[in-house]
This record gives C-alpha cells, sequence and structure tokens, in this order.
C-alpha cells in the first residue's frame, strides 16, 4: 500500500464572540478548556474583523454568542466566525446560541412578512455550521429549520429545582402570560402536580410590544401564582398578567422564565410591579443597572457545558433535551 | 440584433393525483380550467407510474393531492407527479396539499426522532417544487420548513360563516380540546367575541393515539361549547373533551375542525358520543361509511379555486391567508 | 494549546426498518453487531412513527430496508429513518436497499414520464444518506443518480456457484429473456464459458406488465437454458420465454433471478410454467404463500454482511463489486 | 399601485462555439435566427477566452458545441460558455450537445472508476444550464443525470427515412455489433419489420478500444445485414462484426450510426473493410480526409433547429422524442 | 387543451431599507415609480421587522440598502427584506447596495481571517437574491463572489465629468494614495491622458486603520495631484498621501472618491488638511455634521436609476458598467 | 450497546495526474509516500479513462495536477480523478494545483464576459473537492471563489532566499512591470529593504497577450532591477519592461517570477533580451527546449511536501501561507 497512516484524534475547541464573554468562561471552566484565544474588534465603519491566534486545523469548534443588544452585531459577528473557522479547516463546527435570536419571527403571522428565524438557521448553514445548540427554543418547531443536528437544551429543571424548594405545591398554580405559553405551562404543571391557568389577551400586530390583558381563565383566588415565559423581553405582557392575577385573588406572584432580555423598559416595569420574586437564567448579560433586589439569576453554564462535553465524546445525552413535547 | 421576439404568455394547468379527485374536479370548476388528463397506475409490485396526455412545456402548474390513506402512497405519487413535470418544462410547480401530511412531525418531542414535516418540505423541494399551497397547517410554523413562498390558507371563515347563523354567541364559549390548540381557540374567541377555555390533559408518548383527559380551565356551565380543532383523527381527544365538558355542566357540545382525517374508530366515538354536530371540511375525502347524520361537510372548493387564480394572475391575495398569529 | 484531546474511534451501527427484519437479523448475525432497538410504529391515519431507543451519535450508521409491497410505505420509513439518524448525529449513514424501488423508472422511455429511479436517489441524498449500498441495480447507470459513493453489489457468484454443481456446461445455454437483458446475460456466458441467446418480444407501454413473445435468437434445440433476469416480478416475460424456449426444442429451462419481487401471479404462473427450477435470492421477503416446491432461495445476507464490514473497515472490497460491465 | 408594469416579451438568441460552426449555421437557418456575434479565441497558454458582441440580458438561450476533438477543449468552452451567458442575465439557457461527450463513462465498470457522464451533467448545471439537448444518447439513463429538463431526440428517424427507399425489407436482417445495443437494434427490427441477430464479443477492459468479435447469434445466410450502433468510434467493432456476418453468408452488409466520431484509424478500416454503405449525420464534423466514397452523412440541423423552435414557444415536441424505450 | 392562457406581464417594484431613503428617493424618481410602501421597525431588543404593505406577487423587484453605520444592523434588514419578498413570491429580486460592506474583508490577509466579503454574497444568495447591483466594488473580484449576475457599475464618469472641467490637465498627475489603488489610478490617467503616481506606504495589520505614509514613486513637483481612491473611511491614509504630496512639492492636491464612508475623525482630518477639494458621491449617507465647506458631493441616482431601467427592460447596458479591466 | 467499535485511523494518499508527474514524485518524496498506482489514459477520442489500482476507501486524498498545455485537458483529468475519488469513497479530497489555470479570468473585465476563476472553484466543489491547494494566485481574492478551505501558499520565500545571497540590495529596486502586480512588488521591496517602481503600460483588450510599455514611474538609473511576476506567459510585458528599464539607465535585469507557463515565444524573447537572470519555480513543468541558460529553476516540491503534510497532521501551518494582505 501506498498510504501514510496514523491514528485519529478529535479537538475540542471552544470560541467566544464578544456579546456575553463571561458566561462563555464559565462554560469553559465546566468544559475543562481554554476559550481559544481570539482577535475580535471593530473597524472603524463598524465592520468586525476575526482572526484566530492558535491553529484550530481539524478542531471540534463549539463557538458561543448571546444574541443580545445590539443583537444584528452580534449575530453578524458569530456568522463571520463561523466562516473563518470553515476557512481555517475545522472538522465540524457546532453554533451555540444561548438565546436564538429572531425566534419570535418563526412564521408569517401575516402575508409579505419574513420568516426570519429560518433566514437565520440558513444563514450560520451558509457560513459552514454543522449543527446548532440552544435552549429553550421559542417553538420547538424552530429545530426543523436547520439542515442538520440541533441539540435543544431545557432550562426547566435548573428552574424548577430552585423553586420546588420555595414553594408550597398544594396552593401553587402555574399561569401561561398568554395562550401561546399554555403547552409550556402544561409541562411545568405536570412535573410540579399543580392545577394551571392563563390570561386570555389580544396583541395589535401593528404595535411593537403592545399588549391587552383581558381575562384570567382559570382559578387563581387564594393561590401563589407561577407565571412561566420562555422570554422575558420589555415584561408588559408579564406584568399586566400580573396584575391579572392579583385581581382575581392570586396571594402571591411569581415570574420564571429562561431568557432575560430586558428591553426597556422591563427593569422598571418589574421593579415597579407587584411581583415578588423573578428568577432567570444568564443566557443573556445582565448590565449592572438590570439588576435589582427581587431578581434571580441562575446559571446555565453547567447546563451547556456538560452538552458540550457530551456531544464531543458522543455520550447519550437525551436526558438533557428530553420533556419537549 | 440577432435573436427572434415573441410576447410572453403564461398558462395555468391543474393536475391531480389518484387520492381525490372529487375534490380537484370541484376546484377545478372554480378556476374554470379542466383538469389536465394523465395517465397514473401502479404497476404489479405497487410502483407508481405517472405521464401527462398533453404538454406542458412552460405552464404554471398546479398539483392537488390529499395526503389521506394510503397517505405514504398518495405523498409519493405526488412528488413523482412534480419530477415529472419538472422533467417535462413546467415553468412553474404549486404543490397543492389540502392537508400537510406529517405535520405532527414537525419537531422533536423526544431525542433521536426525525422532523418529517420538513423532511416533507424538502422531497417536495427536491422533486422540483417551486411553492406549496396548504390550509390550517398544524403549527404555523411549518410555513418555514419549505424553501420558498408558501401559501397558507385558513378554513376558519368557511367554518365560521356556518356557526355564525347556528349559534346563540351570548351562550357559546369558544373550547380548546388540549392545550396545544389554545392559540387557535383564541382567534376563534376573538372574532366570534365569546369566552374561552380549554381541556388540560395528558398525552403518553409511548402510546400512539392515547390520551388522558383531565380537567376544564374555563367556565363551561350552561353554555354551548365549540369545540375547536385543525383535525380529527381517532376523536379520542374531543370525545373525551366532549365528555368533560357536558361533565362540567355544558348543555350542548359542537366540534368544528377543518381536516376530517377519520382514522378508525372516529366514525364510530363521534356517533357514539354526546356530540350534537360536527362540522368539518373536504379536505380529504371520507367514503360513504363515514358519513353520519350529525356531520356536515363544508367544501372547501371555493377557497382553493380563488386561491389558485389569484396566485396565477398575481393579484393581492392576503385576504385569503390573514388570521394567522 | 487550549483544546482537548481525545483519541479518535468509530462505532458501526445497524438499522432495520419493518419491511424485511429477517434479512437485517441475518445480516446482523454476519456482521456480529446486533440490530439497535428502534420504535416504529403507524399512527391511526398510516403516518409512520420512528425513534431509536439507543444513541447514534457519531455512529457509522447503516440502514438496511427491502423496497417491497407496500413499496411507497417502506421507501418512506426508510427516509424518515435516515432524517432521524442525521438529526442524532450520526457520522455517517449508508441506505442499503437490497432491491432499489423505481429502478425501472431509470429515464424517460416518453414525454412527459418522471424519471423516478433519480428522485429516489435525491430524496435518500435530501434525507441525509451518505452513500446507498445495493445489489444488481436494474441497470448500471443508476449509480449515477446518486451523488455519492454508491455499492453495487453482485448476486451473480452466489447465484453461479450454486448453478456449477447442477449443470452441464456442455449443453448449456445462457438466454435473456428480452433485449434488455442480453449484456447480463453475456456476462454469465462469459463466466461460464456458455453460448448465449435471446428472445425477442415487444412490450406494449400503454398497459403494464403486458409483454408479447416473439422469436428466439440463437440455438437452443437440444440443450438446456437458463433464463437470466435482475428480477421477477409478475412473472410474465420469463414465463412466455420459456415456453417459446420448450418450443424451439430446449430439452431443460432454468430460470436464475436475483430479486424475487413476485407480483401476483407470479407465483402461480412459475408453478403452472414447465420451467424445471426457479433460484432466486432473499433480498425481497417472500411470505410462506409464495413459496413452491421448484423455487431455490439463496440467502444474500453473507454478501452484505462482508460489504457492510468492507465498508465500515475502510477495506478494499472491490472483488465484492467488480463484475459490471 | 407603485411599480411600473410592461408587456412580457421572450427572445430566442442562438450562439455556437467553436468546434462546429457549420452545423450551427445550418441549425440557425432553420431557426431563422443569426448566430449572436461571438467573440472566442485562446490565449497562448491555452486558455479559452469568451465575449458576447450583443446583449443577451433576458434571452432564451441555445448554445450548440459539438463534442469532437480535442473533446475537453470544446466541452470546457462550452461550460465557459454558459458561465457568461449567466453572469450576463440570460434567463434561460439550453446546453445543446448534439454528441455527448463522455457518454460512455455513464457506470463504473470496475471500482475506482469515475462516472464521467454524470460529471458532464453536474458541471454543466454548476456552471448555469437550464436543461440539456441531445441526439442518441449512449444510454437513456444518462437523461437522469441532469438535474432537470433533458430534450432527447431520436436521429432513427432520419436515417430510416433514407435506408427505407434503399432496402428490400424482405431480406434485410438488423444486426447489433455487440450485446449493449440490442436494445436498440430491436427498435429498428420493430419499426422496419425485420428480424434482427447480434454480434456476441468480449471487450477487453484494460485496453481501450481493443475488442475480440466472437459469434453471430440469429440468421444472418443469404441477407442484407444493416448495422446499427449509436457511434462509431474507432470502427473496430463494427469492421469486425462485419467480417463476422460476410463470413456467416450475409449478402451485404451496411451501417448506420447516429454520432461519426471517426477516431483513427476509424476512416481507413471503414474504407478497407467490405461493408457497402456508412450512414452517419452530422453531429460531428468530418474534416475532408475523413470523406470517402461509400459514406453519406446526413443532415442532423432540421431535427435540432425544429426541436430549437418548439421548445422556445413551448410547442408540444414529444413526437420529436417518442421512441425510446 | 385545458389550461387557461394570459399574456405575460412584469412589474418594476423598488424598495428601500431604513439606512439612506433619500438616495432611494431619489433613484425611485429617476426610475419613474413610487418606492413600495413597507412597514420596517426595530421591537425592543433591536430585531427588524418588516412587511411590505402592497402584493409584491411576481413583481421584478429592487431593493436598496446603504451600508452605512450600524452597518451590521442595516446588511441584515436588507437581508431580512429580500427573505420577505422570497416568501411573498416576487419573481426576480436584485440586490442593490451602492456600498457593498465588508468589501476589504476578501480574501484572508492571514491566516484564520474569515472572507467576510464573500460570505455577504452567499448570505444574500441564501436569503433569496437573484442578481447584484453594486458601484466601484473594493475589488472587481467581488464581482465573481456572487453565484448570478452581479451589475459592476461605474462611478468614475460622474467624478471625472465633474473634475475635467476644474482642472488644467497638462498639469495634473493622478496619484494612487497606496500601492492598492495603481491599476484603479492608471484607468484614471488613461481617460485623462495624465502621468500618475502613487505613495509607497505599510499598513499595520495589528491595528486597524493605522497606517505609516512612505515615499512618492512618480514625479509630483510643481503638478496638481489627484489622489484616486475608491472610498475614504477614516482618511488617515489619504491625509498623509496628500501631505507627502506637498512635502514633494506638489501645488494643489484634490481628493476624488466614491464611496464617503468618512468614520472619526475622518471630516475633522480632511477638514484641518491641506487638501483643497474633495470629491465624492453619495453612495452613503453624510449626516450634516459630516458635510464642509470644501466637500462636493456628487449624486450617483441617475446612474443607478438608468441601471435599474435597463436591468428591467433587458436593455443592452454595458456602457454603464465598462471600464474596469 | 449493540454496536461494534474500532480505534480512528487516518491515511494519507497521493495522486497524480499525468501533466507533471516529475513534480508528483518529487513532493511524493518529501512527503514520505509513493504515488498511489493509477491508471489513466486516452481513448480514442481523447476522453480521458482514471482508474485507482488500490483501495482509497475513507484516505485523506491529495491529488496534484500542473495546469499547463494542453490545459484544458488537465483540468478535466484532475476533474475525472476527483468524481473517481468521491465515488470510491475517500474520506477528504484536497485538489492541489500549483498553477491555477484560469485565475487571470478572476472578474468581468467587460461586459458579457465569463468569470472563469471562479467557474473553476466551483467544478472542483461539484466533483467533489473538500478542499484546494494552490501556490500564488494571480489575485488573492481567488481563495473566496471556493467554497471550502483554501491553503494558499506563498513561493517569495523560496525565490527571495536564493536573490538575497545574489544581490547587493543597496543597489537594488524591485519593479513591478505593470499596474497589476503593484502591490506584489511592494510586499518583495518591505522584505528586502529596497525601494520600488513599476511600469505603466496600457493592455489591449481585444488581442490578446499584446502590451503596450510606456513609462517608468520610480528612479531605476544606476540600479540592479528585479521584475517581479507572478507568472511567465508569452514574456511580452516582462521583455518590454526589461527594455524600459535599460533606457532609463538601469545596469542590470533580473526577472523573478512563481509560475513559468513560457507560452511561445516567451523562451525566445527571453533569450533574445538583455535579461541577465530569469529565475521561476516547477509549478509548470518545462521541455527540455524550454530551458536556456540564464533559466534558474528553483523547486517548488519542499514548499507543496510540507503542507500537504500539515495538513494532514492538522499542524499549524500558517508560517507557509503567511505574507499575503
Amino acid at each position: 500500500m501506498s498510504g501514510i497512516k496514523q491514528p485519529g484524534e478529535k479537538e475540542l475547541m471552544l470560541f467566544s464572540g464578544r456579546a456575553h464573554t463571561e458566561l462563555a468562561e464559565e462554560v469553559a471552566a465546566h468544559v475543562g478548556v481554554a476559550l481559544t484565544p481570539t482577535k475580535l474588534h471593530d473597524f472603524a465603519n463598524g465592520e468586525i474583523y476575526a482572526r484566530y491566534l492558535e491553529s484550530v486545523r481539524g478542531c471540534d469548534a463549539f463557538v458561543i454568542q448571546s444574541h443580545t443588544a445590539p443583537i444584528n452585531k452580534w449575530i453578524m459577528e458569530q456568522l463571520i466566525m463561523v466562516d473563518a473557522l470553515k476557512r481555517a479547516s475545522a472538522k465540524r463546527i457546532t453554533v451555540v446560541m444561548p438565546f436564538f435570536g429572531y425566534a419570535r419571527q418563526d412564521k408569517k403571522g401575516r402575508g409579505r412578512e419574513p420568516i426570519t428565524a429560518r433566514l437565520m438557521a440558513d444563514m450560520f448553514k451558509t457560513a459552514g455550521a454543522d449543527r446548532l445548540m440552544s435552549i429553550d427554543l421559542h417553538t420547538s418547531q424552530i429545530q426543523g429549520f436547520f439542515d442538520g443536528p440541533v441539540d435543544h437544551l431545557f432550562a426547566m429543571p435548573v428552574l424548577e429545582r430552585y423553586l420546588k424548594d420555595k414553594l408550597d405545591l398544594e396552593h401553587t398554580t402555574i399561569v401561561s402570560p398568554d395562550t401561546g405559553r399554555v403547552r409550556l405551562s402544561e409541562r411545568w404543571a405536570d412535573t410540579l402536580g399543580t392545577p394551571m391557568a392563563f390570561i386570555h389577551k389580544r396583541r395589535d400586530l401593528d404595535v411593537a410590544n403592545q399588549v391587552k390583558v383581558s381575562e384570567v381563565v382559570g382559578k387563581v383566588r387564594g393561590r401563589t401564582c407561577v407565571l412561566i415565559d420562555d422570554m422575558i423581553d420589555t415584561a408588559g405582557t408579564i406584568c399586566k398578567a400580573a396584575d391579572a392575577l392579583y385581581e382575581q385573588g392570586a396571594t402571591d406572584v411569581i415570574v420564571a422564565a429562561t431568557h432575560a432580555v430586558f428591553s426597556d423598559p422591563a427593569v422598571d416595569r418589574l421593579k415597579n410591579s407587584r411581583i415578588s420574586e423573578v428568577i432567570v437564567t444568564n443566557t443573556l448579560p445582565l448590565r449592572e443597572e438590570q439588576r435589582f433586589d427581587k431578581l434571580t439569576v441562575l446559571s446555565i453554564a453547567p447546563l451547556i457545558g456538560r452538552a458540550i462535553t457530551e456531544v464531543f465524546s458522543d455520550g447519550s445525552v437525551t436526558s438533557l433535551f428530553e420533556g419537549d413535547s
């Protein structure tokens, strides 16, 4: 035979964009690697420059970026990082987006709208992504937008573990703040063994982020209500939902959500609301002024770290992903 | 100049598979064309043969097929018809699937499952489809599974027009049979101006089509309940929901759904239930023995016909598609 | 350096659809693995559900399915299985189709026909197949329909080994039942060192599976004739060919074919014919009532098993594939 | 409405590479256009330069090139011409290759061979071809190698019309020079109503263009034999076949083939053979020294011209393509 | 025949993102259309929403956006607009980017860099763009990054017309500010019939936008020097070049460039420099504070308008594009 | 678990086309492998046949071919070799083209030209290439034409090492023979610490390979001039440049270029010129009659060999590629 043989070897490398390096560092610590040194900066006109300072040939690359403000910039940075990995001969590229930007534009709600969530999936594929990893997608169908494997992780166990210690489950009701999250609430209610309720509201499509709370469907009087959502953006819906619950006689309202988007005026609204505690994870970075007394931030890094480790070593990780229906 | 010029022209042609020719004929009548003569038969081993008996060069082709039993066969027939159109130089191919087969497998509910709805969209793309047209997709996100335009039509206006004449809306409640259809029910409740409720149940993933009805969330006592769903498959969920509503004091239960899948034992269950009327459309064919006294079948053909006509002539048809959220 | 290194490893996993599990089990035994436990069932409306019960991350997957009746269902099942493997992060997916469904629709025999064999290859690619393995393709050109490696195995050595023991080659003639198989017969004649002949017939394109036997070209009087074909579907052609040979003075007629499609009324025709023996392989399953006295079924499992083993271990397996021209 | 409307228009433009401009001019005359002026030349190192001297925006382009020696150069020129058309905004590009180069490498005859005919189809697709047009493909399956419409024309009617006037069909036998062309010969025999025969030979795969004639299968004594082939390359096979036929008592041997490849030493062999007439078409150019007395060249230009006209005007042209099986 | 025929028609529609609506309005006026009303806004977290307020079915769409700061946002907006057009059935989509963002990252200057200009081209293709139109690409090779037609327009004639009136060409020298623009300067020198020179400098790759002017190559003493560039970003290079020219005895220095990127501190540098006039076009928007006395802005709208009109009507527009080498 | 595990292994295999086997053999020696035995020959009509004589399953394949005359043939041969590797299950395919054919057609210099360099990249991708390796691309942007990793090697260090020993750098000037190579010359000047100059000429687009030398820009009197280019084709430009330099008082003119294309009449021109030495590499083969006294050929094989070795073993090889800007 004419060739040269060598034993195969695989190497995990972890990369981070500039959006939320704190989370990336924490994940790296859980995985047991250092973030690969990477030069990232903006040119004067805002174009992003990227360059890896170590060889990435043949590596199993994981590129983490939080899709936080300025969101289009950080998405573009991650796309550019993937392109650079592809052209530098990384063997496999996994895009880790703890919060999937544009996930809410996952269908044409009206004629002549884009489906930007699909566009996102396609652009990452085009740039060179082999697989995606994300947490609590706005809708599970987004998995199907990517032409390849998607590791869809669930933060519910993280949040639940925290809540179970605090709550008297006998007097707790899980509440969906609108009709779109009833399914998610049902999963919580199933796991915790509690009843459920939801708020029936209408959203005006022509005015972004404006909502009208209407009636509470289900029994909440005299009960502790846990409002469940995948994300808190401006907190308008969630605060109006809390008001409606107190009006219907709820004794306490707690909020649990995975993604703390916290766009203005979310923090003011939450601080000024009668909500007694807001529990979120750190999939997105929070600035100092976005933190407040009744806010609890749980770390998602152990979950991401474990998922990356298992994906790298071809372990069975269904337990991490289970729970969706 | 060296070329030859001719004025452009476009031609609409309508094709039908063998699954539900009655609907196709009805659609053709509304469009004002004849179905293009097509030879379709099975070879002895079940392989399907297709051939068009007229030239289809340069035409704007619409291929209609209902994804009914035997569902895999009819899907394959439609794929083969698209391939033949592509190779025979049709200019644009629109796949019309009144009911989108495998729409329920639109995400990985558990690890190591397929996302067959995405696979379907990709296979039609591969075969040569330029666009899809479907009615009341199980989830709106399926629009994003296809890499091209999807005309997502809504049967709700058809069903609503019928119901409005019959119901005393003051005493009517719209009910979702499970947590997955609450959003759809909200749209109905919004349009009709009624309150809403839902049934909280659990589905056992390991046993297909088995459900456990649990509690009714919302007020139904003394009211006419309209159970809303996109499809009725074995009717297990819907019949248990009806029972639960009567138990909670509903005075009457009516069912309205777009797709009458009616797999066994749907017909027996519905006939033997206390449901007073079942209203569906003819997106799927019904055999004689699948019809019963309290069943009302409304025709979807005018809607499809109008959509095809508008798509062909580049008209503005957003009104047909509006309503999704 | 910042990454983590691990030695590479590869794992062969074998999966089977429901069409012909007996063959799959036999292949598994030859390879020395167990079939990976897989949940496969039909929903009430005929949609197929698939789920793997073990992790398949990073595996070298071989998915075996026989394209037998109901053929469209089993093809769809195999496509869905491939999609699930892709989304579950299998490293490489080889589709094993002992008999390639729709192989006969490999060209446009007339205008406005599909080329379904190409569509098949493209759909498997779309679903996620990296390579195909098949046996005695109807035409060798089908290899070129797939955009990737195709392992085209030959059953001829299996059949030949059996026949060599039985025949007096001096008095044997290899006969092609029609003009389309003359090339195949030539390969047999070359290997066995016998003369050859063929039957000149016409096929009516408008009536499926109907044939008209005409004249025998070549010398068959006083000789044992071995009719060679890649498949026996309804056995019409082969039985008329046998009659023609006896009419021309053949002393004995034997049939050897790889794929026992055996659509109705193949079994009756063969039983009632003057053919003395029918030799086939088990690429397709045979029900009890499809077996008869003069039928000999040779197992193809050792061939498939060896091919899978060699493909997995990057061995040189050209000897298995050689022989096509 | 905000846009500007104009009536649609389409324009046929015909382009020719440098391989066989005589044929292209003749086709242009039949279509009724002038060839679009095109600059084509070789740079000093053999790289080809192409530029169209008129605007081709929005045109329906037909690019004709004969795949003759130096074959790789002319194929590359046609690919480059397609790329230039795509980038210059031609609306639709049809590649006209009267003889499809590399058609004989349409499968892996042995392990580790290419399937160059598929590669050809893919490269033209990559360059920008929307459709192919070719005549008498070596195997009909090659239609399936291209991902789009293929217009497969047949020269048989052209050759037949000429032969019918000359032959006494009662005493004529159609003969296939090897086992690979028996199917083609059958089509001739069917149309002319004559018996058929074939030559059984073996080809040595390791030595290109070398053949060993063996026995004649079928009756030829006292008959006029018409040897049928899709192409004549070195004429080795065909001349040995003619010898074998005369040895078996044929009274006359005529050869009819579509593609006159005429590689050395074809012309010498044919001139020195006992073949009485060789009938071919002008799909490939013949140099003066490749012409000889008993050679008859029929023009294929009317057929190509009519096909182009019909494709442009979306006419029904199945009659031109019919006949393949 | 079974179909319905209608005469073909085509409709030009023009769309604008929010980056530089003034230019888009001006282009629309030249084309003679109104910009199609489009809803574009940012959600609270920065995600962009897009919706067209008129039907775009079947239209020939031109989508104009200037890639100015915040550049990643405006690029993403244009991508999303293209996706929405594709899904709303526009027939053909031309992306008009007067300045091509990331054009300078058109190669790997060092290992492990991205090629973001190619990524840009691929992302627009993925989103649904059929063709691109841009002005004075940083390098002409970028045309080859897009898989489809690129209309590459030249602003040189616009700038030249203005300069010819002002300059005494006998005493003018065209100067390239660095070695990368020598080719461009040569084109100017050829057209104006003047001598040329260039500045030899070194750029520090590790520090963005920093340059070191070194020597002037060519004769500039006693002459009016016109510094030519495709863009002015921070104006560092151009101002140092001007200084070097004055040091070498130039009597006057004028700057002509197509794209006024004008990142900080470009305006201050130019104002404070000894450059007597800066001539640019309005491919990018200039805020009030970016304008200054010696700045002349020429409109590019007539050029874009004419190109769009010609592309729509399939006219010959090579004259607009000529000049590149 | 049900599968079989094996340790991973990778195998480097090196393949060579017929264009320049001498270089391939030299590279193989540096890598420490034998060229894999491969059957390559022309059929009578010029079609190329390829077959590997050893198993290539799972190998890391490097296919080397010099794009020399007849250039279209050798490009096609390399494409066919790639196709055969893909279909024979090579794991990764790297195309090594020391000189990238058609690199000069890297943009549309005028309307309706092809961009053949992009077409080349796409065709190799289509055939199955995973990555490209080339030396001194005509423009660095060509890296971006390939959708995957490109290893762009630089011969400058090889040439420089040789020159440094010979030259008195104090009296040396680096000269670009035209405006297109000024950037390249700057890199040389930077490295050697010398001044630079260039020749300003015009190229007539309508007449291939014809140039008009005009003025020298920069100081060359009394200095040794080193003319730098990426390739020498007909040597017209370079010889006129040398004449111009001598006319301006240069004391000596040396030429250094990577690719010795040496089309007629390059050798005569160089021999008859006053150039004192011509230094090139062996990326392209030179026939005996193309060698002459003042020609120095340096071997590029060590560079290619080292690059292949590093790519195979995932080493860090940026040092080999650095230097481009």
